[in-house]
């Protein structure tokens, strides 16, 4: 489709690209010298763009570190939205996204958003995204749990927060131990091994 | 005992010191302006020291975090080597173990080393205390492995590091709940609940 473009269409373009290019910057920056050397400057070079306009898009590093983060997540939350299928029991949707989360964990770690994604977790800093990660796979837990499929004795929030946690280690696994981390993890929450 | 000291631990003891005040300094500054902010220049002033005496201890701020984190996670042993019984068998000193790790990553997080903590977990940065305290667990579960008291269709190795991952989760819930995630993650490897 060729519509001609608004000029706030246009606008809106040029912002998100200057905003993804200062992410990707940040991202190759802590890649090569670790997130405690990374300047706005640096960020700005690295991105091609000026300073002063870097500083029109962010306040300073650290919100440059959570938009990119929050950009991380929001992908992966589509894949694991992607990989259920809405017809298979809540247990099976649940296996199918933590699966997915787990592979995305360990090819992630593969590439330099990985290392990112590990200094940040946790931090406090990541919430909206974080957040809506932590519902769809709590959502998931407690429908299996109704089913009688998980253990009712935790709650699904503390059982979705032991998941994303325990799933991480698919970041310092080999490929072969990633659908074993997944079958322990689920059995901790009281799936019967299928 | 008051034995006069050699010109040697003189100047052992000042170095020591003066790491000390640097790593202080460091989990200080994360704590105030996040990760991305610190530089040598900081560390040296929030550490009431010299930069040019700073660059004789560490070569960067990256170099300071990693011995901060080493210091932490060596002392974390100790505390869960004295939480054990040597007279209790595997799987009890397993559990105990494991509530006292859990217990510490409550704690810290609820400081400003919790936060730097999160930020470096499997960031790669930290090899020696980290593999220790893997080797650590590690061992205890094997141990339990062999009595029967633990699932054996995944090795202790990969049991270890699941282990770790989940439980770093406690510092993320409130209180009650940390005892809650130690069942589950033990519930993972195959523990029977006692």
């Amino acid at each position: 489709m060729s519509v001609p473009k608004l000029w706030t269409e246009t606008i809106d373009a040029h912002r998100a690209a200057v905003r993804d290019a200062a992410m990707d910057a940040m991202a190759a920056l802590v890649a090569k010298h670790g997130l405690v050397a990374v300047t706005m400057s640096q960020i700005a070079e690295q991105a091609g763009i000026g300073r002063a306009t870097l500083y029109k898009y962010f306040p300073d590093a650290q919100a440059v570190l959570t938009a990119w983060h929050e950009r991380q997540i929001a992908t992966h939350l589509d894949q694991l939205a992607a990989a259920v299928d809405p017809a298979a029991p809540a247990i099976a949707r649940l296996e199918a996204a933590l699966n997915t989360y787990a592979r995305l964990q360990h090819h992630s770690a593969r590439h330099h958003g990985g290392e990112l994604a590990a200094h940040l977790h946790g931090s406090g800093h990541v919430h909206h995204a974080q957040q809506e990660l932590r519902s769809f796979v709590r959502d998931l837990i407690a429908e299996a749990v109704r089913d009688g499929d998980l253990r009712d004795d935790v709650a699904a929030d503390e059982l979705a927060n032991y998941c994303l946690h325990a799933l991480a280690a698919a970041g310092t696994v080999p490929q072969d131990a990633v659908q074993r981390l997944v079958t322990v993890t689920l059995a901790g929450m009281g799936a019967r091994p299928r």
